[in-house]
């Protein structure tokens, strides 16, 4: 067994993909296995009693949106008499930021890799403040998300299905990165290019000048309105290059508030976890380190496609969000080619003098160089019903590496 | 006279100023001194014997869309009479991209600083191609002009008239200098930013559906939307410095194809010339350094303000369209640091630590050190009607900072 030839293919798997943005389409109509009684949520598999405040809330919430309870009480009712099932957005083709709940009900924008065929989606995205994706589900959370499924996005949609083939992501992050995104936690240059992009096609699909003048605002002051999509054709991406026989390459990053685990390529669908870290950063006015939830989320899909935290040279002025300085930046993208195997040619820096970013993962690089993965995130609540009290810095624990280099080692046999 | 301290006044008036975009207006109607028969042009005083290819060209466009002309021997014919006034746009508190030919019926955008109360105007910005202020007036060009009269203008003009005052020029620049524009030649994040802002109120002014998305589309599309706002924000900027007696500070800097032309703070009115250069830098298809112009255009009053080529530090992806490295663009902020008096905290950059741009070029500086201030710029055919060929690099020339130093000394006795 080749294991760097197979690390190659993978590689090249994942720079070939061209994720396009085709449609929003409601989960249950489109996610693979789908079903009424199912929450997907963030991470690696984890059941009620084990689930973070931010990830119960989210939780909560969803159950509420979706109809089957009315109230946080009812809610948690059901979960704990059994009749909520949970499973991981990565088991059914799907990501969703920090808690990631999605329900069967919701809208979700469905990306296809054109190169390879294989599809991956993700929920829309609720902006700032209270929001269920950070465990919030008062009633506001949950009228906003009304508008979201009823308005915002039948109307993305609409705009999607008039446009010439849809929305391709991949260019639209090539872009991004030279505007000073790095596409997980800065995501601003990307969603205005969203917003422009969509704006012309948006004006031929409403009647009510200000429903359209609504949406038009809520995706162009929402800094994080593409981050989703770009999580979706980072999902696509990375799973075209799963599932290569003899590839020590990480497919899959991705934390629950619990628990972070990875998938490897060459390993199949068996997930490898350890306890999540809590998240060094910057926190808005009120809240502080000992608000924090252990870090949360699908959106590490962006790291493991190779932008991000890996990306991060090209965006210095993140660290007003996330903290650090502009060197910071720069140091975190050059420790990452030392783990990765490929450099991604769409996706460059050019205050490196254009150089692709790291991408792809190797597990075997983890583990020698004692390097694991930088990640950008978001902070929630660590209570329920909350919502983000900040942003910043973390790394998962170095054992999951390990663990899954064993099983590794133990099926290949060594390098 | 306390030169020093005058020169403090003059860069603290300037980073005190806040542009504010109040409206789109036809020129005759808000242009200082504008009549039928003038038409405003880019750079120091020029007639028609001495101008440009690009600008003669802009000239007989600007000629046929007033209708005053019904073709280019027409013009050239009314010009050759003596019918036609020709005066700088610097004279009339405006400003032009490359050729700057403005004419009575055109629509201009109107800055407000509302610190100090001045105002300044520019044209409406025709995008790449075939343009008027690089030269070229077909019929297509011509026919662009008259929709961005009839129809975007007035309709960007009825959005900001529902706005909250306006839009911040300021604040749009400050965020675009981090997501990697310098505000000059790189004004792609300004412009999906101007789009993004303007999209929600454009849906609720624009009846047809079509246009509105035509607008729409025009102006996301248009890498240089925001050009010309900036350029009037700009020039709103600098004015709020000029006339402070006793002050070296450059507060014009501006070029008409044949010369270029600077203004001092404490010297009044007077223009002090010299021969323009020819921009270094990349070529379209088909075009060559055999065919450009001399350095053209009103777009140096970025430069002067401290941003354009004094920021190119913020825009390192800007060396794929001017030639260059990305190295390059950070020693060209580094070596305005040395001819200018203060930083404009508005207006950071994230890979300098958020220093503030070089602000406010003193000529002493200049003469003493040798260091001319650093220009990006569109690089246009050096015949009529053509259109632009490159972009690039290109600096002053000192004999003009010498003899505004003479000017200087002769009044102000010396430091």
């Amino acid at each position: 067994m080749n294991i760097d030839k197979a690390n190659e293919t993978v590689v090249a798997r994942m720079k070939e993909a061209r994720p396009v943005l085709k449609r929003v389409v409601t989960a249950r109509e489109a996610v693979p296995g789908m079903r009424d009684n199912l929450l997907l949520h963030a991470g690696p598999p984890i059941e009620w009693e084990r689930m973070s405040g931010p990830m119960r809330g989210a939780v909560i919430g969803g159950l509420i949106f979706e109809g089957l309870a009315k109230d946080e009480k009812q809610a948690v009712g059901m979960v704990e008499a059994g009749e909520v099932d949970f499973e991981p957005c990565h088991e059914h083709g799907a990501v969703g930021p920090m808690a990631g709940v999605t329900a069967p009900s919701m809208k979700v924008y469905e990306i296809e890799n054109i190169t390879h065929g294989n599809k991956a989606y993700s929920s829309l995205n609720e902006g700032y403040g209270k929001v269920l994706r950070y465990g919030a589900f008062s009633e506001e959370v949950i009228a906003k998300l009304r508008w979201m499924n009823d308005v915002l996005g039948p109307i993305i949609n609409d705009a999607l299905s008039i446009s010439d083939g849809g929305m391709d992501i991949r260019q639209l992050l090539s872009e991004s990165l030279h505007m000073g995104d790095e596409g997980h936690n800065r995501n601003k240059a990307g969603s205005i290019l969203y917003t422009a992009k969509l704006a012309p096609l948006i004006a031929k699909v409403v009647d009510d000048k200000n429903v359209e003048s609504d949406v038009l605002k809520f995706l162009g002051d929402n800094a994080l309105s593409v981050l989703n999509p770009v999580m979706a054709a980072c999902k696509a991406t990375a799973d075209a290059g799963h599932g290569v026989e003899g590839s020590s390459i990480m497919s899959v990053m991705a934390r629950n508030g619990t628990e972070v685990g990875i998938r490897v390529s060459g390993l199949g669908d068996q997930w490898f976890t350890g306890p999540v870290g809590t998240p060094a950063g910057l926190y808005f006015d009120g809240f502080s380190a000992a608000d924090a939830s252990g870090d949360i989320g699908d959106s590490t899909i962006t790291e493991t496609a190779g932008i991000g935290a890996f990306a991060m040279a090209a965006a210095p002025a993140i660290v007003t969000f996330i903290s650090g300085t502009p060197q910071m930046a720069m140091e975190a993208t050059q420790e990452m080619y030392q783990i990765t195997v490929g450099e991604h040619e769409a996706y460059t820096i050019p205050v490196l003098n254009f150089r692709g970013t790291p991408c792809g993962v190797d597990i075997r690089k983890v583990v020698e160089l004692g390097i694991t993965p930088r990640i950008n995130t978001g902070i929630a609540h660590k209570e329920a019903g909350v919502g983000q009290v900040g942003a910043g810095l973390v790394r998962p624990p170095m054992s999951m590496f390990e663990d899954a280099l064993d099983a590794f080692n133990a099926k290949y046999g060594g390098r």
